[in-house]
């Protein structure tokens, strides 16, 4: 049997799949993840599809993603020692200008992807680290990138661009959006199983640590409330999100910070947790309901309501929202803040639905329909990987 | 007969009016400016409300706010002799967290305003030089401040803050918004002549060389595009607009630009310049018609939407929206490039009507009301110097 083996490696993580492919769609064997990498306390969890836990503990020091890859795959060789590894997706933060596919990963192509470590410099290196590990460790199979920016490459030139000098754009310094993963996800779960609602005026909230929202039309990204970095837009865990450019000049030029000082503040210390002053964890924020932290959810909450109107006017009105990510799936009193006194834009929540996190959680009068779908980044780099499989000629396959 | 001046002081400009007390509104007699303060070619301009034009050219070298100011005076002093200048009503961009109407000025709170300049640098300093030379030449009139971010200051807490830590609230790191008083008189025009609409839910686009838009309910201001500086928002003239802060910390770490070259960038090559290539003037803009030129009108217009729907939903919805500034006033391609396929917010254009700079554009049928409404800024700084006059003991005055 042919598998592939999804990774998702962030500045201290590693995350992973393995899907058995052969079948119309790339079966899901296991997941898990190797966290705080390099750090004291590394902890390693998987399980199988089914629910069997696989691992979960502190295995011991790692101290970079080659050491991580190689439990993943002491682990795997031990559990499936059948599996023949054909392909090796990885998720990629950054793609460039032009990158809107998958691609297949070669020593060439990732110098070109390292080039564009200067617009992601606090994730591109890492997503690099985990591919040449990855390389390492699997020589005879097919690397393959799967980008967050390339749903998004063929957003309108107004949509693409800020209001600086042209020079600007030219160099790369464009509205990007990310979570194209989930995106995609939605977009393919939707024309499937909705395929009206497809065709149609889509905004899909995906609510994690990280957090942005979707305008989609006919499920093509037409607009993002992400721009250039994954910074921008709603607030998230610890991240500022939409931030005045004067604030940033107020802290360099009346608090005297750097470049990486700013970096850190607006990256690990502001959003929910700069806000609660407690934790970047919503469930942590529900469960604490002090003054700090009702304040941090109503603000996160108006912010997705603010980008919600500004979504529907990039399309020019509104059929469906989806909810997804970690909260967008999760958090009731999320969606229920940001759906309520909505009916001028359609919008009519079922609170019955919502709180039994049904898949429509909108009455059957809403104009609006509103909907709960769980994403699936992994399956979206599986997929892409036993298309790229399939497209490839078989000399040059393992 | 008491009249009172109205200074609006920026960084080499200084605007001025004069108006007549005694009746139930301030009646304008005369406005103008002098340009180019400080620099080569200074210009100056001066009319009376009749038309009448009472300065138009270079009257020579004016070093500082003082010299222009003394122009002011000679030139009202020979044109008006027999005026009392009773009271002296300053444009001041920034009035702090906590000031929320207009205020008489002393030394100890001009000292006080000075300290706001680290949140407005570049317009604080010039305000405040301007009161500075009234104080010296009209030593004996009520000098009155009224501030761009007084009328935001009621803006619900989701609205007024960053996701940062807390504490950047707690020194002042906040969405002030600004054009306040431009936003005042709209609100006061629609109380006087549509009471109805005044009432309900109103968005105010105010579209000048500085843009930003205004959700007001039952005319008060609930948001405002505009954030901690007047570079936030809809793009200008020259300013940016709304960015991703992953552009301020690109430039720092990447091309190493400082402080203040990432402010010249940001507020002076920006905006319709940068992207046009060509100018900040929109009616330049319109009758070059090339690529760039309709790209940057294509930029600004698609903001205006995008915020249009993100003001909507602070509002719940929307009753009305007005056109304002000199390209709100004046541009009917903008307006109906705003106000195109939004039949989805319930608003539907009168081509004939919009062609025609009519007081309402939108047509019978249509559910928001479309309004151009001149503004007047000096005329609310000269009702808050007649209504502080008025409100003041006898032996206060001149």
């Amino acid at each position: 049997m042919t598998h592939v083996v999804t990774l998702n490696a962030g500045s201290s993580s590693l995350k992973f799949g393995l899907f058995e492919l052969g079948g119309s769609d790339p079966v899901t064997v296991c997941t898990g993840a190797v966290d705080r990498i390099g750090e004291p306390g590394t902890f390693v969890k998987a399980r199988t599809v089914d629910g069997e836990v696989l691992a979960n503990g502190t295995p011991g020091a790692m101290p970079d993603h080659a050491s991580a890859l190689d439990w993943v795959l002491v682990l795997l060789g031990r559990t499936y020692p059948e599996c023949e590894i054909t392909a090796v997706g990885h998720r990629i933060v950054h793609g460039g200008p032009d990158i809107d596919t998958p691609l297949p990963l070669t020593a060439m192509s990732i110098t070109a992807l390292d080039k564009l470590s200067p617009f992601a410099p606090l994730h591109q290196p890492h997503n690099l680290a985990g591919v040449r590990a990855a390389m390492a460790r699997f020589p005879n199979a097919v690397q393959i990138a799967c980008f967050d920016t390339a749903f998004h490459r063929h957003h309108p030139w107004e949509n693409d661009v800020f209001a600086l000098p042209r020079e600007y754009y030219d160099k790369g310094v464009r509205r990007y959006g990310f979570h194209g993963l989930s995106y995609e996800y939605i977009s393919d779960h939707l024309a499937e199983t909705a395929p009206l609602l497809h065709a149609g005026r889509v905004v899909v909230a995906h609510l994690g640590n990280g957090a942005s929202m979707c305008a989609m039309i006919g499920g093509r990204s037409v607009g993002s409330t992400m721009g250039f970095s994954a910074l921008d837009g709603l607030p998230m865990g610890t991240r500022c999100g939409q931030l005045d450019p004067g604030v940033l000049l107020y802290l360099m030029e009346q608090e005297g910070l750097s470049a990486s000082e700013i970096s850190d503040l607006l990256f690990k210390r502001s959003g929910l947790l700069g806000l609660s002053g407690l934790s970047n964890d919503m469930r942590t924020l529900e469960r604490a309901d002090t003054r700090e932290t009702r304040q941090a959810i109503s603000y996160f909450t108006f912010r997705i309501r603010r980008e919600l109107g500004a979504m529907s006017a990039i399309l020019g009105g509104i059929d469906a929202l989806v909810f997804t990510g970690g909260i967008g799936e999760n958090s009731r009193l999320v969606r229920d803040r940001v759906c309520s006194g909505m009916g001028w834009l359609g919008i009519e929540l079922d609170p019955d639905a919502n709180a039994d996190n049904d898949r429509i959680i909108s009455t059957n009068l809403s104009r609006v329909s509103v909907m709960v779908i769980p994403t699936n980044e992994e399956l979206v780099i599986a997929r892409a990987a036993a298309d790229l499989l399939a497209a490839q000629p078989n000399e040059a396959r393992a």
